[in-house]
């Protein structure tokens, strides 16, 4: 048994300055953004929703500019092989992630728990 | 004074066959797919999503498959003055949405009211 659920939504930007980008999105969405000495990595930005919203970040990325989703689940091996077994693809497997391809031709990301109230609210797969 | 939010999350499919990519993400998501025959248009495919989650749609498009954002508002004109004046550029204004595109190259909509809970926790703007 494990659980999953849409974890985030992630504007990729083909971007030389990510901060820009991300004032306006910001802006558009009345979120604050996470201020950039409190990041990580400079290649995320993420932007502070409201109480229970699914997370909305930034990325810099090569290919061109798009949105992605991401889905959370506290087992990626389990939940890659539900997904394969509904249609999608593998596309990379990384470290932390798993890049995946709907049928659709949407690609998407396989994630672990990041976001608050998952416990009570993923979708549980037998 | 008016006020938006995050609407809606759109899933572009550049397809033949809406209700096959809606099986796909409607078991992706664990969110059930609203059934064709209570669909108003067969354009579109909206997944049932947890209470107070931002719905997820699938709509058929001609452009190459994406995902955009929607903004939800009671004042389209306002908002889109508002959004112009971040940075944003109109594509395209619709009987009933407005096509825009941010400056990191993404487009997105501004629509009227759609999601319970506007009220209480749109932003406001001056």
């Amino acid at each position: 048994m494990h659980k999953s659920r849409l974890g985030a939504l992630i504007i990729d930007c083909q971007t030389d300055d990510l901060q820009r980008e991300a004032q306006f999105w910001s802006a558009a969405m009345g979120a604050a953004s996470e201020a950039p000495e409190a990041q990580q990595n400079p290649r995320y930005v993420r932007l502070e929703g409201s109480a229970g919203e699914v997370p909305v970040l930034l990325q810099v990325v090569d290919h061109p500019s798009r949105v992605h989703l991401d889905i959370e689940t506290d087992n990626i091996k389990a939940e890659v092989e539900r997904l394969e077994s509904i249609g999608a693809e593998v596309v990379e497997r990384l470290e932390r992630w798993t890049v995946m391809q709907a049928p659709s031709g949407h690609r998407f990301c396989v994630i672990g728990v990041g976001r608050p109230g998952f416990e009570e609210h993923a979708n549980v797969w037998a």
